[in-house]
């Protein structure tokens, strides 16, 4: 009776959406009472996604893919005390207990109990506990009263759906490697990346009070997208040196923090553009953060890669120029973003109409059977945040 | 040959301008090597000179005011290595040695070396150390490596001088009040007087990522201009309570945090604004701030009030309901701003066009001859800010 | 077939061993499937209780007392999932649900979903939600999966119960007080009060690496005590004023941070310690603190106090000296402590032997049927700490 | 008429004690005002020091090595203010300004006024801005307010010289390792390397208040001196894995956090130990630190290595399995240690009996001429910090 259709990955390079199994309020035979099913009403595609998808990963076919979910509660569990049917709520790319030594502590990225294999989980991602994905029309959320944002009024927030859906994952991410690079009033920051989370990340230095965002990037397109609200850009493609080119910005070739937003995946800069050279950012960061500065690094580096081109970065290992960040006694802050330590005050940011992410990162609605065309445009380097309404709630 | 006036106060009530002696490179009979003179470019009235203006402090007859000084440097010690004549540069308001424990962590507005009477000094006021004031068209600075900022671009920074006189004290002080109480991105705050420091701390907080700004005053000129750039208002001559008046703005009777701006010359709420009641504002934001909440004291509190009305007032003793603040376990962050901390980012966020703090207090430029008109209607409650320009160096 | 027995307040000055109700999963006529049961290993008398039993507030008649719990695990709902019948476990004494905006940030103290009244709750405390004490046989502890804290192995926990009992609340509080104050590696700290909280406190400061710990009261063999392991005295009942008495220690009359471990039932200092003065810590830590220095502020400060001398302390308004606490820029941290956030790691300190908290408030264990000599003797300023061992579970 | 003496480096393996010029308060052709001359009471031998004497670094012939510094002021530049001659002061090897950006933030580790090259410098040390060292008779300090500690009783610091001279560098630098990692009351550490660095870490972790510190070196002699104040060892000689050694002391393959005490001249582990493997300390405590975990680097990685054995080390680049870190959410804080951030605080501790830091390091006291044996004897791996004491001036 109760039917879903998500969107799964078939192999590299191929997406599907299927019909899949509607979502149980159970952990294997057990029952989950403290989870609760989500209508979804908005589903976003992310550039770790990506990852998989181009086969770079040992993702199984048949993963339902999604991890930035939002969505209307249909159905809660006896535990749930503090979400009801009905509520709209955000859901955090990271799922989480709520009840071991790291969630009590806020780092949610890292929980201890929602994974075997190790620290962490997400929804529909390989390696982080074999949770059901949510590009579909519903999933089940553990934890729920823990993990779920409520947002305070639902009319208020379908009108503003496009920014809010970005809380689940991106905007957050962008956020917090700003945050852990130290990004404040004044600060002037370089963000490498312009794909949708180098974006949000420029759009929450602006948030953070940042004098001067210069983002970096090889496609023109995303650079374009970036200077639509206030960053100042620096192309890749170009062989002037990046040092130059922020000197050419701010008159000194530093800057005060810089955050990575690309990860394993990096290009080489200039001519070298066309390789991939994994250690290409961390490098590039270093070189022009000023002495005493931090480094956030929100983009993904992998414990495995299976398609790396040397056998070092197939276990994750690579040649990072680490005398010259000890040189600067620069700092270094990886991982996934703890998503529940900031959404609720970037809900309020986006609620207050203190910053337009949805603008910043250009997102664009697409209906569920689109998905497949938005992984091959978002893959081709669309300056576009895609996402997924299945069930054409959100209006045009 | 070398001249100089600046504004003396002369009894309550009274200030007058006067010619005074040219400042020399001299700490009483010792030369003063660490030292420059400054021509002073701008020099703005303070809201804490009123206090002495006021007759509400033991200021001596003939105390040169004036702690808010912008200036080009003129002269400067054999000591003075960092900076050099024909610089243009903003004086913090504290003087400080650079050399003592308190320095040494940034704690500018405690030093230990600068006013033998107690930790921390100022120029030209009551107990702060007998420096001479800067109300003046020349001034003398000590420890100038360590205590000036210097403007990267002369002609940039007289484009933007309205804004960067205030660098001296009240955007640095209303921006350590809101970082003090813990205002971020999203934050719902109230600030307490929308005086300069008031609407200086508000500026900030939106420059911090603030989501709601919720500024109290009992004069309506002064809430008009809060709301110019973007602020709410809460009129607190209303008998409706100040925690209605909150949750009419934001659906709920509580704020995240509180910056009292306004400090021991508080009145009281409603019908009692007419009267004086020192803890007024002490109690108020106790009532409206969450539990967990910050507030931040940038609003000066006395030792000594001869002026009061009651006899534990004269000795700075309030009547506190401390208990209210401990059950929401709050934290209160006292004292003067260590403005240092603070100068080189906000310059950076004035020059990069990131706020508008000139426009936010409303400055008025006026001439050193019309010092005395300014404080008479700035006590009046006008709301302005006003700034001196003793040399006619700014352009209309 | 199940019963139980606790202490029940009865009027002012006394208490009562009582059979009372074996607790249930429920709350109201709800099931509570997150809670579990507990049968007490140790259940501690605290000075907090003293202010309920000496008539200072409105506790009705028949509440049952006790916050500190330690015990066994003997029943669990359903959807308790990571503590098992048989674990011995740490209560906090703070009820937190885990679920909400405070317990998420770690603020457990002041929790929003366990008192309908206000936030935070607590076992068998007035105004404190109204949750069934602990000085009994068995007890009922809701969200158990986040409020407990699990001892790695039960042998060992209980060769070492008389320290570990203690992480219910006095020792997290005197390390609250002393952490909020900024103690560390080479403080010279003033802790005020040595009842149980203080002494806690000032072993606190030593394990944070305090260089000198000072500690003042009025009873001699509290102060007895405290010399016992390591810190310095100031008796309060001489007429040399504290500063003085300070400066004999470290040669200078202040101290780096101070804690007030008294709170509103303070007496003053000299002659005048035998009249009740409750600013008369809050005014005494300010004077001797240095400019900068932090102020922990553990000690209680209610919002209603029915039994005080004066109006204004009768709503908990006392007249704090707050001018000199601002010139000297001092914060103040107010609150009940998050108990949470610190039990994992002081356990660890003990079970590796780091502390021995035990020895440093003097623990006695005492039987259940000696609780009311207990509370006697306690209030009579013994320099003990009792520990009621309700089931003859510890070792003599 | 005024002579010095000094430890010259010669060639790769050979240093000398030397004629060497008496210092003159003057750089370069200009006087040096803020300076003083110290009469050497004790200047420590480095580990690294002998970076640079094993011909790892391009330090030229005639070098005046040494940068651990304690001494009496003989003579005070005229702008020297509240340091005078007659001073029992240490110095912290980094030579500072006091009037730069990062100075004023206490970032004294990369001063912007004392090397023309880049930020930061020290005494007697290759590319660290060409000042003389300080294993030596006599030596010049600049800024001699701002960088000196001075000890406040002469006679009371000659009695604990073995402690205080500790305070130029290795203790805050090892504390900085530890801070850094985030070590505080019940963490358990490890320790990577038991030189004078580790051990000094070691011994901070204990100040800090770790509950289990475990230090881990090849070299036995040095694992049995960190037994002798409380530390647990591992060998690394050993094939049973750094992981499992650690499970066989705390129950679990893990440890909260990590410091790397050793830096870039490290060598494998196991039979791998003959090897020198740049990257291994930095893999190994990644693999060893729980998910959040802290790392902390004080160990030195320099940006160029002309005798390391592969082409990417030679410019600092090394292999390091960063995507392990990423998934753990790992912190990295590199840098050298700013010392004055910690002295004062550690001179406290030390001052007043909490650490026993010259036993834990195992100090010997050389005098000038055993320089040379000092310098093979640690290069040996003796597990001592030799003391070098140029005037004979500490009592046997």
């Amino acid at each position: 009776m109760c039917t879903n259709r998500g969107v799964a990955y078939i192999q590299p390079g191929v997406v599907e959406v299927q019909e899949i199994a509607y979502p149980e309020l159970a952990l294997g035979s057990r029952k989950c009472e403290h989870g609760v099913i989500l209508k979804i009403v908005s589903t976003n595609i992310c550039g770790s996604d990506q990852h998989m998808v181009r086969g770079r990963t040992t993702a199984p076919a048949g993963l339902i893919l999604g991890h930035e979910i939002t969505g209307l509660v249909v159905e809660a569990g006896r535990d749930v005390e503090f979400i009801q049917v009905g509520d709209l709520v955000s859901v955090p790319f990271n799922i989480a207990c709520g009840r071991c030594r790291n969630c009590k502590v806020g780092q949610t990225g890292i929980c201890l109990n929602v994974n075997p294999a190790r620290p962490g989980a997400a929804y529909g991602y390989v390696d982080m506990g074999g949770w059901v994905g949510g590009q579909a029309e519903y999933v089940m959320v553990p934890y729920a009263d823990f993990n779920l944002l409520k947002f305070p009024d639902s009319d208020q927030a379908m009108a503003k759906i496009r920014d809010l859906t970005l809380l689940s994952d991106i905007f957050p991410t962008g956020f917090h490697g700003a945050v852990t690079a130290g990004v404040g009033p004044g600060s002037i920051v370089y963000v490498a990346g312009a794909g949708p989370v180098g974006l949000a990340c420029a759009a929450s230095c602006h948030l953070l009070g940042a004098a001067v965002v210069i983002v970096g990037d090889l496609i023109p397109e995303r650079l374009e997208q970036a200077r639509t609200f206030g960053c100042e850009t620096v192309d890749l493609r170009s062989e002037t040196p990046l040092a130059d080119q922020i000197a050419a910005i701010v008159g000194v070739p530093e800057v005060d923090c810089a955050v990575d937003c690309v990860g394993f995946e990096a290009r080489g800069h200039g001519h070298d553009a066309v390789t991939e050279r994994p250690a290409t950012v961390l490098n590039a960061v270093m070189e022009v953060t000023r002495a005493g500065g931090g480094i956030g690094i929100p983009g993904l580096y992998v414990t495995g890669d299976p398609g790396a081109s040397d056998e070092a970065a197939k276990v994750g290992s690579l040649s990072i120029r680490i005398g010259l960040g000890w040189a600067k006694s620069h700092s270094f802050m990886t991982g996934q973003c703890p998503v529940m330590k900031y959404h609720r005050q970037l809900m309020n940011a986006i609620l207050y109409d203190k910053i337009q992410i949805a603008k910043a990162v250009n997102v664009e609605v697409i209906r569920l059977d689109d998905a497949v065309r938005g992984y091959q445009d978002f893959d081709r380097g669309a300056a576009k945040k895609f996402v997924i309404d299945p069930h054409g709630l959100i209006a045009a």
